[in-house]
């Protein structure tokens, strides 16, 4: 779909500078946009593209002021940034939705599908599956026996979710993760041998959560394995049996949160991190990346670093010292030299 | 399925307090029990909960003598986890098994499939493929040209077994695991490009081997990646080619295993854990989460931390100095001054 | 198929002492060789595996002079492993080849597929793909809207590639990887709630890349996420939105690219690696195992190590260091001692 400066200046409340017809069909970034895509300068640290960019249009601050001449038709708004953002999810919104059940697919008789579905071909729904409306169900995904899914949820390409899990509405499945797999739990017995201990529980998914590419998350060994409500993980987390996910809390990849920890709300987890079984992390609760929390986080809203996690800031200060020991060696071996002269040694 | 307290009494010799008659169809922890399910009371730490639950039976230890009224039907045996363990062994063999072949699916006219098989639809069974009897190949499983599979194995959905690879008896294969992808190897050239090294090997699976969700295991590059007998991967590890993982070695999420690496039998290693290539690690090490391995493990039994690894009891000392490093630099300045004075500077 | 000692010494030009008719049809390692395999000795530690191996057919260097009697036949070569990388190759390329089109699959009628294609069942390919010439694309493979491939490239079974993206030629894309997926881009709101930035480019794979099994390559938020020609990255990789990687920099197993960081050419990272979002890393610059850049590299051909990312040497010495610290902490204790002597206390 096109759109004209003038049609988008109305959209965004803004005002054109230069010409109302240019068209677009696409965003780019200013320091490499092309004909026919719109921009935007927000940061001041970008300015310097807007005199060269090949974008058709660029959205500006009100109060940007050219130093030279632009060829690209500007949009004057407010805040050039949330207007952006805002052009971006009507642009995506305005994208064609997949719709209608390609063939061949699997759709067990006692599947019940809801309204206005894209299911995809060789997309697979066991028995009793329960979908709600406008769900996508891309190709090659996988839904087991008795799972349900909430309203508008999409569900890409190879996804796997095994029987019994629930997902809620307004989630995202990004292609090949899992949902559901047993939990890693055996019982050691003599000579080594492990017997598996059967995972009987589920997983569930609360509503606007979403999964990155190829993240697993476990099924309880009884029970439920829980993600809440605005969950957002990246690609490559594990999230093992029996843990539990709070509110709105974030991760970023290669992340493994172990069997029946608990995190809080709103917390914030960088890449590589990591939380051992059974403990409990507060609210608000921030891991640097490569933090690997091995004691339960009582207090909320606090930053922590370190293999074992400490305090960043008090971790950031050791570090320091770390990085000074050669230097601190050095010293007390020189110390050793002058007591020793003092002693008339 | 539903199961009286009388029934389930019978089954595991045990003694039921209350309502024989009281029914259930599934396990719950006693924290969080329902109605028409079974819980169990065996850590003293959760004793308060007997008192609350909704759970319809509870078993516990016939040492246990209740302060107040109990309002679930109880079952005393002999050591209720022990006892627990057993019906949720007996629970999960009495939930109704996938059978027949799904259609549509992919089976070679050279496959040949055991008895009593389950394969589903979009499952794909290439050439010469073996499959021995109680055998499940889950939708969307991919299963190359001459690979063999023995008797009992799982093989959930979407995992994929590149052609040429032997999979054991008894095996479970996680949900889009990959098994005999291709070595990471490439000969460095002029310019520094890449020549990619063939990988001729395939990937082998002895008996009772489970492999956790969305986890890789490398073809070798000759011969055979061996992960033997009893090994049990969690999700997301990586097994690099020519890798060989000893009998009954348990390893934790986000672990790799680099290439031509040696691990011994009965290896415990804890989360994000790494062997660097060409490395032996001897029997029964165990190793913390976050540990890199970067020499031989020569002697066997030891318990090993750190990056690089090392014995985790010193590791644990050092350690514990590392966080005082900001008070030692103080007393190193300190002792400077004293010496200064004493020098009569 | 088989070939004979008199067939393979003509193909690399090697001199032929033993029994010429000896066959062989497939490649081992010397120390666990077996009848009917070729194998080869260039690495002196392992000359005396020489005179046990089962192999059939043994290459050895020109320069090799056995001490006792050698039952396999040798193939003297002037570099043993030139020639053996040189067999591999020629073997490889001598195994049956998978093509045509395999049912069912799915195909859109837009798309566009070259000559000599292999598409294996249940794969699917979506609207407006254009595949290039001698591709082959294996069973449940997703290939999405819009997607072009180069000639030459192999998708392995399971793939995902969402819409848009741009594969180039001789590519190899390993069983469950995902290309495309939604960079991880939310805006906080109030009460800690996320909104989505949809994410609009795509990725551009350029030509000779191969990406590892269950590695992701998420699409850009604006442009294209871009991994340059001839990289190859290890399985469990992240590569995230808008991030680029140089040309011919190689990555090992679970290493992560944060968003929008920029990685040289020639570069060679560990295992468990991580580079954070926008840092520039310089050309040639090698991470050891565990590393963790948090800074832009400016210099090229450093090699860096620890967490956060050190100069490996300055770091093995404050490593050294460190070690020591329960003896360094003990003599400063002990100095402590000595002053307070000297100064009569």
């Amino acid at each position: 779909m096109e759109f004209s400066a003038k049609q988008i200046a109305e959209l965004i409340e803004g005002v054109v500078v230069g010409d109302p017809d240019a068209t677009v069909n696409n965003v780019s970034k200013i320091e490499d946009g092309k004909p026919g895509t719109i921009s935007f300068l927000s940061n001041p640290k970008y300015t310097k593209y807007i005199y060269e960019t090949k974008a058709s249009i660029v959205l500006v601050n009100k109060s940007f002021e050219p130093e030279h001449k632009v060829e690209a038709t500007m949009i004057q708004v407010e805040d050039a940034y949330v207007a952006v953002a805002k052009l971006m999810q009507m642009y995506a919104e305005s994208m064609p939705k997949k719709s209608g059940i390609e063939q061949p697919s699997y759709i067990s008789e006692s599947a019940s599908i809801g309204e206005f579905p894209y299911v995809g071909a060789f997309a697979y729904l066991g028995d009793n599956v329960t979908i709600g409306d406008n769900v996508s169900i891309y190709p090659n995904a996988y839904i087991g026996d008795n799972v349900t899914i909430g309203d508008n949820t999409v569900v890409y390409a190879g996804v796997k979710i095994y029987q019994g899990c629930k997902i809620g509405s307004n989630c995202i499945l990004h292609a090949g993760s899992v949902v559901g797999s047993d939990g890693f739990g055996f019982a050691p017995g003599e000579d080594g041998v492990f017997t598996k201990i059967p995972q009987l529980g589920n997983v569930v998914l609360e509503d606007d959560v979403e999964i990155g590419a190829n993240t697993t998350v476990d099924r309880a060994t009884m029970g439920s394995t829980i993600v809440h409500k605005g969950v957002k993980l990246d690609n490559l987390i594990q999230i093992a049996h029996n843990a539990e996910i709070g509110d709105n809390t974030v991760m970023a990849a290669l992340t493994a949160i172990a069997g029946s920890a608990k995190v809080g709300k709103n917390c914030m987890f960088g890449g590589h991190t990591g939380v051992a079984g059974h403990l409990t992390v507060a609210d608000e609760v921030k891991l640097s990346a490569y933090t690997a929390v091995s004691k339960n986080v009582t207090k909320k809203d606090v930053w922590l670093r370190g293999i074992p996690a400490q305090d960043a800031k008090v971790y950031a200060r050791t570090f320091a010292n770390f990085k000074q020991l050669p230097n601190l060696a050095a010293q007390v071996k020189e110390l050793k030299e002058e007591i020793k002269k003092l002693k008339g040694e």
